[in-house]
């Protein structure tokens, strides 16, 4: 090991803290204090010009491209070489914490920081980047930013998606003056590492801060539209029903039960949104929206199961004589990341005296766009109370968040000195 | 049998099609115009304004009571005897039809119209009302109007009932100009019938345009609030979450298995409201609120119902690690109609020689509630389309309406002059 850093944990954390009074919000349901920073909103545009500030305080050179990423270059000794790339998203969900996707960016940010502080020289730029709308709560597609860069989404497409009050994203980035001029499709990097809170209690179990993160596994979300007939609740017999509400709860139960069955792997179904419209308490609904978002570390068991459920609806469907209409929101593959990155950052952690865990990622994350276009690979840390996330319980230590960044700070080190 | 009286059909029907624009809407669900007059909405005081500009032209004395009832009076020879009164409501839900309600009140106008051109006169007073919202879709409490008269419940608490949007109903009836000042306990009727649609599929099945109505299964309508935590969709193990979505639709799914299994008599739920609040794809569900409306012919039958499903949340919630709070929205107990008035309505029809079956009443209507304070009953007119109603499809021929409304006019007539 020829240099090793140590980054400034209070320095980290306070970025931290900091970040997320921008959005804050008093959560009912928790009594505490959450963070709602919802893509291409007032509340992150702020925290994109605060994040702009650090890094130019930082004495980053920094772009915006078109669909709205933030890169900051720290420049290396042979510019002509591809840089090595940090990076995750500071937009949350509307009940989020301070945490998810914001540690990779600040923790990014804290590198800088700490590399100027130690005066390293390295022979490849460095960059760090925060990439659009990574929860896809507004606009309904997430890795929006990093997949519009990996080449998966054009970007005329991403541009004109709305969201529920019709706003769109090209409207919404000239509005809050993130409309970047840098071409959306980036110079390819030499590598990309994003460091990110777990989500889960994986690591917590294991009683280590640190994983070393295999892959991510497979998304998909569906928009499921049921349409039935209004009739009155009282007088309409049971058997003559043709039950919106009724259909769509059945899709709930039995997405719950494909979880609980093993047919289908490690498969986890969620059903986030169900509305029936203006619900009148007497009047039997005539329709009803729900999304279905189903993750599985394994593609074969992913096709199973989504064959599975468009089967019973298909049937149910029949049987209550309602239409049923699907809309694929969003669908990734199982994502594997680069073993020889995954080496690396493994190394690097026993190197500084880390003990880790190898995990595969629940969660959908920017780095599996990004590793269409270059080696890749992730560190998680580890949360509080379960590793919960989406919700202002949400908590990682300063330890934790602070061993993290070290092991990106050092393995970026390293692999920004590769020839 | 002294007189016979045949009510104008032509006239009804067009009184029927004039009051239907008063409200009127375009309905996606069906392609059809339907009705939406929800209670002391501007839809609903133009066309309480129309009833009492016929109700005038009728030469008839109108009068609006505190809880915005209108009556109106056509004057016997003994005015000091309690009168014979006819009625039902104009509010409809938000996806109504021509019909429901509207058939009971301008059928009683036009008996005043057709005594009026028989020039019949009568030893009591004949009256013809309409009742504050029926429906319960604005206010949440169905039958208020006629509940309020009965005494079941008080006029200060219905004042304060408030739709969503926290407008009350006093707030309303001042705004609408429908704040009377006649009391709402009505001096005591020497009967009330009520001519309604069948709303349901038992009279086109025998054949016949008439149904004299036994009485009125038991209703409950209850809110139910489930409160669980909000957490990441990939990353929380099925085994540790509190997802409220999922509660509420397993009510949703147990509440139609109930109905299905046959252990609760002739038991019908609906679950016309699901509310998950600002759902996003990838979050567990903090929160549901869903009302169940039961519905059974039989009070026993109805408690083991409601017992087995308050068991059924009980132990659900605690399996998932869930709050479920109740709150009763209304209830009502099977309420049987008078002998006498049914006989007499019996026999009204084989003398106007028109088939009729005798049927209990799957809604809830104004007739329950005005039963607690005098001998009542209730005639049906069939519906085309199974019956269907609650949506832009209920209709009724212009025949059937005219036999009810005319089966209505001769009872009341032979009621007017009992002594």
């Amino acid at each position: 090991m020829t240099r090793t850093v140590r980054i400034n944990r209070d320095r980290l954390w306070d970025s931290l803290m900091e970040l997320k009074e921008i959005g804050a919000y008093d959560d009912e349901a928790t009594g505490l204090r959450g963070v709602r920073r919802l893509a291409l909103t007032d509340a992150d545009a702020d925290a994109r010009r605060r994040c702009v500030r650090w890094m130019r305080e930082a004495g980053l050179e920094v772009r915006v491209d078109r669909i709205g990423n933030v890169y900051a270059t720290r420049p290396g000794r042979d510019r002509s070489l591809p840089c090595v790339l940090m990076g995750s998203h500071i937009d949350t969900v509307a009940t989020g914490g301070a945490f998810d996707g914001t540690l990779g960016v600040l923790g990014g940010i804290e590198v800088m920081r700490t590399l100027n502080d130690a005066g390293a020289e390295t022979l490849r730029d460095i960059e760090v980047g925060f990439f659009t709308e990574e929860e896809g709560v507004r606009f309904g597609t997430d890795m929006l930013g990093s997949a519009v860069t990996a080449g998966r989404i054009p970007l005329d497409h991403a541009h004109k998606l709305a969201d529920q009050d019709g706003k769109t994203v090209k409207d919404e980035l000239i509005r809050i003056g993130f409309d970047g001029d840098a071409c959306e499709r980036r110079p390819i990097p030499h590598a990309y590492i994003e460091c990110h809170i777990e989500q889960g209690p994986i690591l917590a179990a294991a009683g280590v801060d640190i994983g070393i993160v295999e892959g991510v596994q497979s998304i998909s979300w569906q928009r499921l539209t049921i349409r039935g007939e209004a009739a009155h609740a009282g007088t309409t017999p049971i058997e003559s029903r043709h039950d919106a509400g009724l259909v769509a709860a059945s899709v709930v139960v039995e997405a719950r039960r494909m979880c609980d069955s093993g047919d289908f792997g490690q498969l986890r179904a969620t059903v986030g949104n169900l509305d029936i419209g203006a619900g009148q308490t007497n009047v039997i609904p005539h329709e009803a929206t729900l999304t279905i978002d189903l993750r599985n570390p394994d593609d074969d068991h992913m096709t199973a199961a989504e064959q599975h459920l468009a089967r019973y609806v298909h049937e149910l469907a029949a049987r209550h004589g309602v239409q049923a209409a699907w809309e694929r929101m969003a669908k990734t593959v199982v994502v594997p990341f680069h073993p020889g990155i995954q080496q690396l950052l493994g190394a690097t952690a026993e190197d500084l005296g880390l003990p880790y865990v190898r995990v595969m990622s629940g969660a959908g994350h920017d780095a599996q766009e990004i590793s269409a276009i270059c080696p890749t690979a992730m560190v998680f840390v580890a949360g509080e109370n379960g590793g919960i996330s989406h919700t202002p319980r949400e908590y990682s230590t300063p330890g934790a968040c602070a061993n993290g960044t070290d092991v990106l700070a050092n393995a970026v080190l390293r692999l920004a000195d590769q020839p």
